[in-house]
């Protein structure tokens, strides 16, 4: 009998979908003994999930319910495979960021804060904002309150599964899209990571939407944000520690960019934390993903790969096979 | 020499696409004296517009940049033939409706709220948030951030060209699509409005995106409420006269539906009306269709009529002919 270690605040008809011959053993939070399990799903929440993890033995699978894995490796070690929920995030996360970009371009936070003063008359504060974010110089008359995405250039920076979706739902706004991700590949043209910085300065809407890895740790610095035109929206549904947190404070305070971060580095920002203050800039607190569907999503892609793991077939969703 | 009057404030450049033949009269906002025009064009505001009018002498044909006119045959008579500017504002006013329901279904009023406090932590607030609007009771863990469009049951009422571009723009999210227009039709179906009441309860999303007319005045009213399911979201893209406001005002303030506004009843609402302090409300100054793009469309759409009108050939827009 597998013994499948889960949170114990899950709720447990999320597991219906298991496997036959599996044991599934509820870990506290606050375990505080030593517990055998052969395969570990972890707490979404990755703070929780590394006060169980001393107390686990025996421990050969990891199947996640995210996407992003990076906290596992480090914590597990190369004895271990772990497995991410490929795919349980495309929706929720392209949804996430169609949503963020609508909501700058439309200008939801100042008109969110007009009705807060329930000032409508304020509404004439869209048009200084627009000029003065874009520099487009516009006649008095008539007023521009928002901008539209249909026909904008958006790079679309990670072109895995949520990119696609995020492609997938962007198009019925006709915007131009131009990809990026590890390699170049053609049909769709995919350009190599190395070409970003050429491709920065043409972009209206820059999207980031690729694992944290070495190679992508403060992949946006100074220097991009300095190719990047007046009023480029950036937005992160990635990972924090993709964008140099200073180097974006930089940008966003000299009014330079926009950005909406569902994602930050160090996140949460602490109170006193200068991101919070920096103009043109929408946060959200790690969100993206977490919908009424998404328990129910990712405990399948983990139940499908513990079937396959158990037939000894090839897994589908590995970012690590064990050593 | 075909005399057309437009308002001074207007960027004269937006003007270079009016057919050859014609005198352009800039009327100030203040105009204090008569002046024949053969054609109005009036301020996209109309409490600017009415004050323009007693006037003009000579006006026998009225070219709105706007899609709603219900303002003018009131103001200029019987004797005057009244053009819309259909189809310059789909794309932005269908953007804007995207935009605002997944504002709503992704709690943003909640996160930038959370985001002015500076306190990551009170992202659990959302939880609670989605369970007391949808009735949704939901397991302890994971907690539910915010909702996905994908799938939802959405009721379309106003099927004109603003209305399938809603549609089309909601394509990608697999939404279940009910029409309703004045005349019910085929191929897609479209459901007459008189049976509103009987599609009311299944829909999650109902958005009003139909004429202001004395058939639609207080359309949606404490029976339509009454119908609507749990935490539906209604979304009103037309006009405020259509959804009654002391209705609207019982059914969010007694937590039952959710709604997200660009126009209002009245508009704009006084800084003590209670609209304002509603809960479940995203309310954004009528700014729809206030983009970049706006100015630029409406007088292409108004200087093509015209040139139909002087041709003596048949006018697209017509929304009054002169009687």
């Amino acid at each position: 009998m597998l013994r499948v270690g889960y949170p114990a605040k899950l709720d447990p008809s999320f597991l219906d979908v298991m496997p036959p011959g599996v044991e599934l053993i509820a870990l506290p939070d606050d375990l505080d003994h030593e517990i055998a399990v052969d395969v570990w799903i972890p707490d979404p929440l990755s703070n929780r999930a590394v006060r169980v993890w001393p107390y686990l033995r025996c421990v050969r699978l990891v199947l996640s319910m995210m996407a992003g894995t990076e906290w596992i490796p480090g914590t597990v070690g190369t004895h271990v495979t772990i497995c991410n929920a490929h795919g349980a995030h495309n929706i929720a996360t392209a949804e996430w960021t169609v949503t963020a970009i609508l909501a700058v371009l439309k200008n939801l936070p100042l008109f969110l804060d007009i009705q807060q003063s329930r000032n409508w008359r304020r509404r004439k504060e869209a048009d200084a904002a627009y000029e003065r974010i874009t520099g487009d110089r516009r006649p008095l008359h008539p007023p521009v309150m928002q901008e539209e995405l249909t026909a904008k250039k958006v790079l679309l920076v990670g072109y895995g599964a949520i990119g696609k979706e995020i492609e997938r739902m962007l198009a019925p706004f006709h915007v131009a899209i131009t990809r990026i991700a590890r390699t170049g590949r053609t049909d769709p043209v995919v350009h190599p990571v190395g070409e970003l910085d050429a491709l920065l300065p043409d972009a209206e809407i820059i999207i980031l939407i690729l694992p944290l890895t070495e190679q992508t740790h403060g992949l946006i610095g100074s220097a991009q944000f300095e190719r990047m035109r007046q009023g480029a929206l950036l937005v992160n549904a990635a990972r924090g520690p993709i964008v140099q947190t200073d180097a974006l404070i930089e940008a966003l305070n000299a009014g330079r960019i926009r950005a909406a971060l569902d994602v930050t580095d160090p996140e949460p920002p602490p109170e006193d934390h200068p991101l919070w203050r920096c103009p043109n800039l929408l946060i959200t607190p790690h969100i993206g993903a977490s919908t009424p569907e998404f328990a129910r999503r990712s405990l399948q892609v983990a139940a499908d790969e513990l079937r396959r793991y158990m037939n000894g077939e090839p897994l589908h969703n590995a970012v690590q096979l064990a050593v």
